[in-house]
């Protein structure tokens, strides 16, 4: 049995808020050992002060971008881009987001996610004395299929693969290509209880206790697959349009070659 | 409080079995009215009699095929091909699943998972009088990201995006952007209690009872993004030298037209 709760009375964060006293003082003496927190990286953000002023989020979005993956212009003018982070991470607009932000700002990302949910669940363990895992989630589009999930883009002290691949079907078959993505389930599944407009940034599941585990395991990072393994790494019109570019100055040149040897 | 559990009880599902009756028995009298089941394709498939033989798997893949999106050969031989298949969804091997399947085949993905979904919502909520959703989940890579995920392939009975797009955030501000597609997060939710090696084939979410509706809600094709909407709609090497080829004839023609003209 999974249980998956939002802690109440987390108000308003504020940059240098302590996200663990916060939190633990909304969890009372709820927790135990294995329970893992998904914190909204939203209220990372707000603690770490990434606020930007909201005339600057084109340039925040130009700032926070290493590689644009994909770029179109709607009919009503609204351009959306697609791009990797500077955390790796492909996503709209760079992860800068302008929901629930005060008026006037634009939230960045959180520096190092996955130091801060580190930090959270090493110091949550030692205040609290309980065993527990932290994922920092974030809210992303996905190729292919309408609507957002969340994922996870900072782990703590949890698994972020339920890596099957040296195990066996019920035939006794090798599962050699199953590796769940269980830190981007749990967060999808936090975000069941969450709801974007209410203020309820953490959540607590309970049930995987398996998955809690040493402070030093890979983080969210690991996620993030290397360019060279994705075949989307550009988008269709970017990476025809590429192709094209190379296609005509290689006909011209053929051409050209072609007809002095004429 | 979201709670989320895996049926126990149904064993090995073969064709022409009466799924409704296998769930009805394992579920007994658990199930409540806002219940939502997620259920694996894989048993809907055995349920429909999908098998085909292990030696026609290329051939299975290449029928379930409407449109190669990706396909790349590793180093060692092995070919992954992501494709769209009849369905309009984006996954390897077209869905076509070798994994706990009977030795010496593999397995279709259902005819019409929407389909499926409705005659079990319909089928349990007539048998055992409580009004509840269904899901049929399958697991799909992703762009970007590594491991795998539960999605939503089938929906009965069950809201599958929680659209905020009329709603505000804490700010009063419109959450225009904002649609999460709860049914692929009530999927990734259940694959967390199901696990791949063992025979938990159903999981139970209770909870969200807000998304369970009329038995003709939209169903899972509606999380299909539609290829004119799509910035994937093919992998970065084949737009490019689609684009090369496209490129390359013009760049030729151009240089003899310009050489015509001297």
């Amino acid at each position: 049995m999974l249980q998956i709760w939002a802690l109440e009375g987390i108000g308003e964060v504020r940059e240098g808020d302590d996200l663990v006293a916060l939190i633990a003082d909304a969890a009372g003496d709820a927790l135990r050992d294995g329970d893992i927190l998904v914190v909204t990286s939203k209220i990372v953000s707000k603690a770490e002060g990434r606020f930007v002023s909201a005339s600057d989020r084109e340039d925040a979005i130009t700032a926070e971008t290493v590689r644009i993956v994909a770029s179109r212009t709607s009919p009503t003018g609204q351009t959306t881009r697609i791009v990797e982070n500077r955390l790796g991470i492909v996503a709209a607009a760079a992860g800068v987001d302008a929901s629930n932000t005060p008026h006037g700002t634009v939230l960045l990302l959180p520096v190092d996610p996955d130091a801060s949910a580190r930090a959270l669940a090493t110091g949550l363990r030692e205040l609290l004395g309980v065993e527990i895992g932290v994922i920092v989630s974030d809210t992303h589009g996905r190729a292919w299929r309408e609507g957002q999930t969340d994922n996870a883009i900072g782990a703590g002290g949890v698994h972020v693969f339920d890596d099957l691949r040296g195990g066996t079907d019920a035939e006794g078959r090798p599962l050699f290509v199953t590796q769940p993505c269980v830190a981007d389930e749990l967060a999808s599944a936090s975000d069941l209880v969450k709801g974007k407009a209410a203020r309820l940034p953490v959540a607590v599941v309970r049930g995987r206790a398996d998955l809690v585990g040493a402070l030093d395991l890979p983080g969210a990072r690991s996620v993030v697959r290397p360019a060279e393994r994705d075949f989307f790494r550009l988008g269709a019109d970017e990476a025809r349009e590429e192709g094209y570019e190379e296609g005509y100055a290689d006909g011209f040149e053929s051409a050209r070659i072609e007809a002095d040897g004429d």
